[in-house]
């Protein structure tokens, strides 16, 4: 039994714009600390698994800076989806292709784009995760204690807890992201846990799951997984992943799998969804601003503001989100910023690529 | 007789930064049109005059800039003061400089840094200007209709009809910049102008006032004046400048003075005094704003956005002035730009040399 880590590195992070672009998507920039958050993605898992044994699943678009980014890790472990098709059909290219180098491995998924600030925290949970995977051929969630009744990410419950001496619990039920309210309740209930969007299992234990629940999309994977290492790879793949639908995994296996467990795991977690988190997750100055770059503050509160080989003065504007690079500056209201979707949806329109 | 136009382009009009620099000041922008604010000012007096008959005063840090924006103008007609003294000493040195071209000459002072909408008008109330100056031997002021209760700009208070089927009259009294409740009672009752800055006058006229008003600085012009086209020119202007107070023409001598005289001018008129200002003169799209570059605006009202070769992208925000240049960003509400000197003040504190 060996462990694999599987990264799901596909997202553009539209959000992120204009910093994230098709070629440089939200994990390759440092918006959560000095590194990409890409390459603090891998060196997590580096605690635990070998770069051999770590692969990650992106489009065309994004090999080449994924390559430059993590250097170490195999060429044949960068997997090339045909096309988006969102989480299922990406965990079960993936699921086939740790099966071919080892029917008894366990793998682990792992948002490419998510900040975790406890490093040994984040091993020990992992660990224990793996060995629910080994040992009851679980499908392992893991479920991050709530701190604020957050509308932006979708819930876990759980009831009765699975291990003796460890944090695993049966899952009840999956929730999608609530509103206000619900979240509050979640909250207050403590059987709720936020979705990390992280899983282990073991690749018998997904494949069969596919076969029960996704069984078009397991015909499928099982052709594409006997062209693994043939010249027809490429062909068998694009003509397969052609023919799939685009569905996620939550949806389409664990909401409906029996043997789902979550480890409860309490460490500073935030998905980065947004600029808004960015400034949320970060150090403030006194007066609430996060800067990244040479930022000057005149009577100017809770802004964030990045940019690079210039200064930038701030005077008496409050809770802006003010991104500069060199052909963009976007400003606007934190809180707000959803519409940068409106901004680059306009330039799509406008077929302005160079800025897309 | 001939007529000589003396431009003053000696500020640096820390009010735009960061466009506005020691090298490239305000009147160097193309901030009120798609030309230079100097360039505009010389063509508009090139309908009156000769380019050889055309003076800037200015400062060192200033002089290349203005030499290859108006290379038509002789090199002996940029004057350099040795250092900032006000308008009274800059005028003076340029009087007698005048003088000692024609001791006959007619001499008008224009700042090179206002907007002047009607070119046509402007021609002729000069022209009337010169009338008095010359038949009259009076100190000519300019005063601009009020259209609303500005409380940035100086008064002027005029009375009786100095002369017949031309809108010249006696100066009463100059006022200082009014508060709000002031400027009002200034607007209602129709007496008062704004002090536009611009002046015309005989140079004997003007030479005479300083002997009567401010004789230490006239001493100081005699000598400068005697050593005009000699070997000891630099060194005499050095040691006469230095012994000089710093004095504006407007406290010195014009409301010293008994033959002051104003054209009552009637034309569109800013002196560009800010980004405020340089919003209100520009037209605006229909949620009024007011852009420079390209700019694409989602849901925001009535900003300023000037930037060169990046887009710009606004989401949500109202009342901004977004000022980007290769090296400094600046974000400040309309309204408050004054505080602008806030951050250059700073700036110049830390020795940021390249940024100011």
């Amino acid at each position: 039994m060996s462990f694999f880590a599987v990264i799901m590195a596909g997202g553009v992070g539209k959000r992120f714009w204009p910093r994230s672009r098709r070629a440089t998507p939200k994990q390759l920039l440092n918006i959560a600390g000095d590194e990409s958050m890409l390459r603090m993605t891998v060196d997590r898992l580096k605690q635990i698994t070998a770069s051999e044994q770590i692969l990650i699943v992106t489009n065309s678009d994004q090999e080449e800076g994924i390559r430059r980014e993590i250097p170490e890790i195999p060429e044949a472990n960068i997997i090339i989806e045909p096309e988006g098709k969102n989480t299922a059909p990406a965990i079960g290219l993936a699921a086939v292709i740790v099966q071919s180098r080892d029917p008894d491995g366990v793998m682990g998924v792992f948002p490419a784009d998510h900040h975790i600030g406890d490093l040994t925290a984040f091993k020990t949970y992992i660990e224990q995760g793996i060995s629910v995977a080994r040992d009851m051929m679980g499908l392992v969630t893991f479920g991050v204690i709530p701190t604020r009744p957050a509308t932006g990410y979708g819930y876990i419950q759980y009831h009765e807890r699975a291990k003796d001496d460890e944090p695993v619990f049966a899952v009840k039920a999956f929730a999608e992201k609530p509103d206000y309210q619900t979240a509050r309740m979640f909250l207050k209930s403590g059987d709720f846990l936020w979705n990390s969007g992280m899983f282990v299992w073991h690749v018998d234990t997904i494949m069969k799951s596919f076969q029960d629940h996704l069984p078009e999309l397991w015909d499928s994977l099982e052709n594409i997984k006997g062209a693994i290492g043939k010249p027809v790879w490429n062909s068998v793949l694009t003509v397969e992943w052609a023919t799939l639908r685009s569905i996620s995994i939550d949806y389409g296996i664990m909401e409906k799998a029996q043997n789902v467990y979550v480890v409860k795991v309490d460490f500073n977690w935030n998905d980065v969804g947004s600029w808004d988190a960015v400034h949320e997750m970060h150090d403030k100055d006194e007066n609430g601003n996060v800067s990244q770059g040479d930022v000057i503050y005149h009577g100017a509160n809770n802004n964030l503001v990045s940019a690079q080989g210039k200064i930038v003065a701030l005077v008496g504007v409050n809770d802006l989100v003010v991104i500069d690079t060199d052909d963009a500056l976007l400003i606007i209201h934190r809180g707000e910023t959803e519409r940068i979707k409106e901004v680059v949806d306009g330039l799509e329109k406008e077929k302005r690529d160079s800025l897309l």
